[in-house]
């Protein structure tokens, strides 16, 4: 039996987020529904695909990694090959590679860094409606990234999701290692990087950074925020097609 | 009567091109189509479209010029919000203007640029799908820059058009003025700007640089298909997703 190692890319843009849904009687699109048959079809086995986290609805991912085990006898190039043919458009696997049994996709990532765009100006272009929102009031970049430094760093997160925790059974602590954003021709992008991320986490906090730069709120409130524990007190989530898993670290 | 100048930017994937279509029964869906039923409901007018020129199917452009004749009253601030709001996503209104009564979106235009894109490498990315025509081998750029120079100029294009020309009636002499070719990072673009262009100019001119660039042919070969003015002995005509009209002169 081989563990199989995937790199994937997505467009997110007509799926229900990554994981597999059981929805009495509805069949719910998602990616890993859509990898799992394709992949199932290609070995003659019920495979079942570790993903290395979950995306949201509408999410989009460019070097998403997973993994699957099979009996199956067929060559790496052989199933790239499978693939090509039988993944729809708006998947594509960048990479197959053996890897050992104990890789696990999800358990084993030690960092991972989203990207979310947003086209600051007028109007939006029709060209990148699928992969940004659209801000047209003018963002204080330097604001931004004022109120984003007092994220970085080991915090408790549970202003920024929308996690319901019962009774502390989960933390809601992780470490974010740096948030980079850049204004390029009035295309904004905020790359995250950190250990892990809450759900909605990384939406949350471009919401909040978003309310920052349009002066709605002062870069100091960010502080605030995070110390409130609550997440009453943070911003709007932003859309999910602004957002984009960039890359992992294991 | 006022004559309103627009430029248009559409994403022309699910489109039957530019040109509204009469077929008995069966509604053809094109960007002028969706543009004059949106102006008609604005101006409470049958309103009627003049675009720069048709773009094929599936064909996008960036800076597409029209223009329309209506006695609505409405402000053109007014129009650009009821145009936001009421046209699909993948139309944008980037401007309006009042032009002068002889102003005329196809008689007028001087010159036009299309941009043809392509990704050069062994998987094609998701996110460029929409947009860029894939091919996997490598393609020599300096070859096909050489090739390209054979067109620059005033010549019969015969050879590079599907238009069927009954006696002569109308002329395929047309003038290109540049072809540029780059490479970035596997995504090759190669615009064309000339005073106007034959059904499928472009996209068989890209087919027949993209045979040179794979070495199926020789750059000189270009010579000898344009003199022979016979449309056999060009290649192929690269898919309408990769094509642009990207800008027009007046």
């Amino acid at each position: 039996m081989r563990n199989i190692k995937m790199l994937l890319q997505y467009d997110g843009t007509r799926y229900k987020g990554w994981q597999k849904q059981n929805q009495k009687g509805n069949s719910v699109v998602t990616i890993q529904g859509k990898i799992e048959n394709v992949l199932s079809k290609m070995t003659g086995e019920e495979i079942e695909v570790i993903g290395c986290g979950r995306t949201d609805s509408g999410v989009h991912a460019d070097n998403y990694v997973a993994n699957f085990f099979t009996d199956s006898k067929m060559t790496l190039v052989e199933m790239m090959s499978y693939l090509e043919e039988y993944l729809p458009e708006d998947i594509v696997v960048k990479e197959l590679k053996i890897a050992s049994d104990r890789f696990h996709s999800r358990l084993n990532v030690k960092g991972k860094t989203y990207v979310y765009s947003i086209q600051n100006t007028k109007y939006q272009d029709v060209f990148s409606k699928r992969f940004a929102y659209h801000i047209k009031e003018e963002l204080d970049i330097e604001s931004m990234r004022e109120g984003a430094k007092y994220l970085i760093g080991t915090h408790d997160f549970k202003s920024f999701t929308n996690l319901k925790v019962k009774n502390g059974k989960k933390s809601t602590i992780r470490t974010i290692r740096d948030i980079k954003i850049t204004n390029y021709n009035g295309f904004v992008q905020i790359e995250v990087s950190g250990n892990g991320f809450l759900l909605n986490m990384v939406r949350i906090i471009v919401g909040t950074l978003v309310e920052v730069g349009v002066h709605k709120r002062n870069p100091e409130d960010i502080k605030e925020i995070l110390e409130s524990k609550n997440r009453e007190n943070s911003g709007l989530k932003v859309p999910g097609k602004g957002l984009m898993l960039k890359n992992l670290e294991y």
